[in-house]
């Protein structure tokens, strides 16, 4: 028997039925038309954002990296949740304006640029962070070019990195924005050229529950910032110090205390260096704001045994649910947090089980011998956790099963 | 510095530019209108397909299990290569029978069928590889519904594994097949049914380098298909023996020995057991057919320095190529073949460089600290061994950049 993550406490059943934003998982499969099935809630997307406002600094922005669910209903219920969407591509910049959000609301990082990403985006009046000195030439020539005058904000390698994140974005050699010491002179190089300097992006990581490592970065962030405008000699418009923020996967995972990191960044920014006191700050999550928000429903297609194993097999899998498989950015495979939807809440006698996806591959595996309910061909397999880098994040048309269906409840 | 794979020998160049299938990277390029591109030469593929005919035993039916590559205009090109395809869903059955494979000619293997998929499998007169008990009874049951008779084997869980296979499918609990033992009732309940038995499917791993143990396998593979058989008490129409073989992706990876593989399994095949005599046999493949035939082309957009390391990104990456980034299936990230395809060939002093994806994750890595001619903007970085589990196994919604356009060359 192996643990499964934590399922978010809020959610509940009916009748045994788990309830997602307050309809039964079976209803909404009805709704659907079928599975596989990611549902998402907006009123929980709300709530954490709304916790989040008010555990942190007023006026600080909230941006939403759209990388992490750009399903695009979600999308347009975002645009009037947080101050600006930050994007990752071309095809993110017209998903960002299909849903309503203004373009100089919206900020493009990436290291791969390419010359048509960059046209459409200079063309909008979107914000470019700016990677490298090679793209800061090319932004630059772009903005000639088409006549008008660019935003440019400079991404910074920082020398520093978020310690305990799943994905380290500083300290060290990277092939993320400009390291430090270089940052300055490339920001004065923008401001000379008349670009509308933006001000920074500095984002030294991701996926990190450990508060008091989210705290320490971010006043890491802040004084680099003040360091790096001193150096420029110029109050920079906007710093975002980019996000970090985990939220609890598997066994033994505690969430961040946001209360705790508002605290430590009001303080920061009660009191903050001369140079950044009339800078406005931005914090720039994806997964923390849509992760808890999502389920992935499957209907279990054949339950077996082997080698006095036993599996139940669905009609879902990595093709839709890569990260929840173990293979995306984890080297060894923990289960999700995983319940039998149609069963949940009830007290019945529990059996170890491995839910495998339906792919005909070992790699496909949603929970590896959890302790579940009996399990019935028929029955729905919900795991938690998976509203963010889920659908988009999977290599959906592998073996080529259909494209998982996806609904917003709670709009 | 690290190494990188093995270049496939017979890739050459024109002026320093890269030939695949006798065309030139870049005007391939032209022709398709844009990187990134996956190139297909179906030359290397009649090869490859060709060479293992005459190394194989005669008569061994050779299977494509599509699932490696299922562009169409190469499946349309393998109708005339081999004797079947192996499909692994009811996306791949329109898929196959689109390309002009006949059904007869078609069997589906997957732990995971929906009923909706035996309905179209059923009703095309494909075989179902039956993976369960259970499967049976629900295929049975379709097969009443439609008023046909069903075409059925046995997929079988062997209780050994091909040892050193990147995949393991047997030896041990596992969702595919049933156990060995249960195997023979199986095939017994299905036949007294008044299914058309169509045999035995027995696979024991994939991607295995290990001449020897593909022997090992095979031999063990037709003395459990003759035990079974002598169990059933019939003579299998069609013992499908699995594939296994792999192909060398890493540095330090050697081809097989197809020609050693032949030799031993036609000893096998001259004396077969009795109950095999009238058997015929196949061999099940994928991407051992394509892999080699393929190269990921993609043009560099920047280039940079972090700390004293270089970077050259791409404006491809891991959204297209999951395997070559290291985040599928492999536990430590090692290089796939990797050249500048317009500078193939030419001495030129080497450096080491990154090669990274154009996605901002630091998982987006298609090739780590690599020695290359310098590596320049508008540079076509070329990867090799991309002609199986490319494009279809990899995440191409993430991040929302455009898929990778595809061509078949040699055709």
């Amino acid at each position: 028997m192996k643990p499964s993550g934590p399922i978010p406490l809020w959610f509940e059943a009916e009748d045994g039925m788990l309830l997602i934003g307050d309809c039964g998982a079976r209803s909404l499969i009805d709704e659907a038309g079928d599975t596989p099935l990611f549902v998402y809630d907006m009123g929980t997307v709300r709530s954490t954002i709304g916790r989040l406002r008010v555990a942190m600094p007023d006026g600080l922005h909230l941006h939403y990296a759209m990388k992490a669910n750009p399903f695009p209903p979600l999308l347009a219920a975002m645009t009037g949740l947080v101050d600006g969407f930050d994007i990752a591509s071309g095809g993110e910049l017209a998903m960002a304006l299909e849903a309503g959000m203004a373009p100089d609301r919206i900020s493009f990082a990436g290291p791969g640029k390419r010359d048509d990403e960059l046209h459409a985006a200079i063309g909008t009046g979107v914000t470019i962070n700016l990677e490298s000195e090679g793209e800061a030439r090319r932004a630059l020539g772009m903005a000639e070019r088409l006549g008008v005058t660019p935003r440019l904000a400079v991404r910074v390698n920082p020398d520093f990195d978020l310690k305990g994140s799943g994905m380290k974005m500083g300290g060290g050699a990277k092939p993320f924005g400009v390291d430090a010491d270089r940052a300055a002179a490339l920001a004065r190089q923008v401001i000379d050229a008349g670009a509308d300097w933006r001000g920074w992006h500095i984002f030294a990581g991701s996926q990190a529950l450990d508060t008091l490592a989210i705290i320490e970065a971010q006043a890491q962030t802040v004084a680099l910032a003040a360091r790096l405008s001193e150096e420029v000699g110029r109050t920079p418009p906007l710093v975002n110090i980019g996000g970090g923020l985990g939220v609890p996967y598997f066994p033994g995972d505690l969430p961040v205390d946001a209360r705790a990191i508002g605290l430590a960044l009001e303080e920061a920014l009660t009191l903050p260096p001369e140079i950044l006191e009339e800078s406005a700050f931005a914090m720039e999550l994806g997964r923390y704001f849509v992760a808890e928000a999502g389920v992935y429903l499957t209907r279990v297609v054949d339950v077996k045994e082997s080698h006095g194993e036993r599996f139940a097999i669905v009609d879902g899998g990595l093709h839709h649910q890569l990260a929840a498989s173990g293979n995306f950015g984890t080297v060894v495979r923990r289960n999700y947090p995983v319940a039998i939807a149609n069963k949940f809440g009830v007290e019945n006698a529990a059996e170890p089980v491995t839910i495998a996806g339906c792919l005909c591959t070992p790699l496909d595996r949603l929970a590896d011998k959890v302790l579940l309910p009996p399990v019935q061909e028929g029955d729905i397999v919900a795991v938690f956790m998976a509203g963010a880098y889920g659908a988009t994040a999977s290599p959906s048309a592998f073996l080529g099963h259909a494209p998982a269906r996806e609904m917003l409840v709670g709009g």
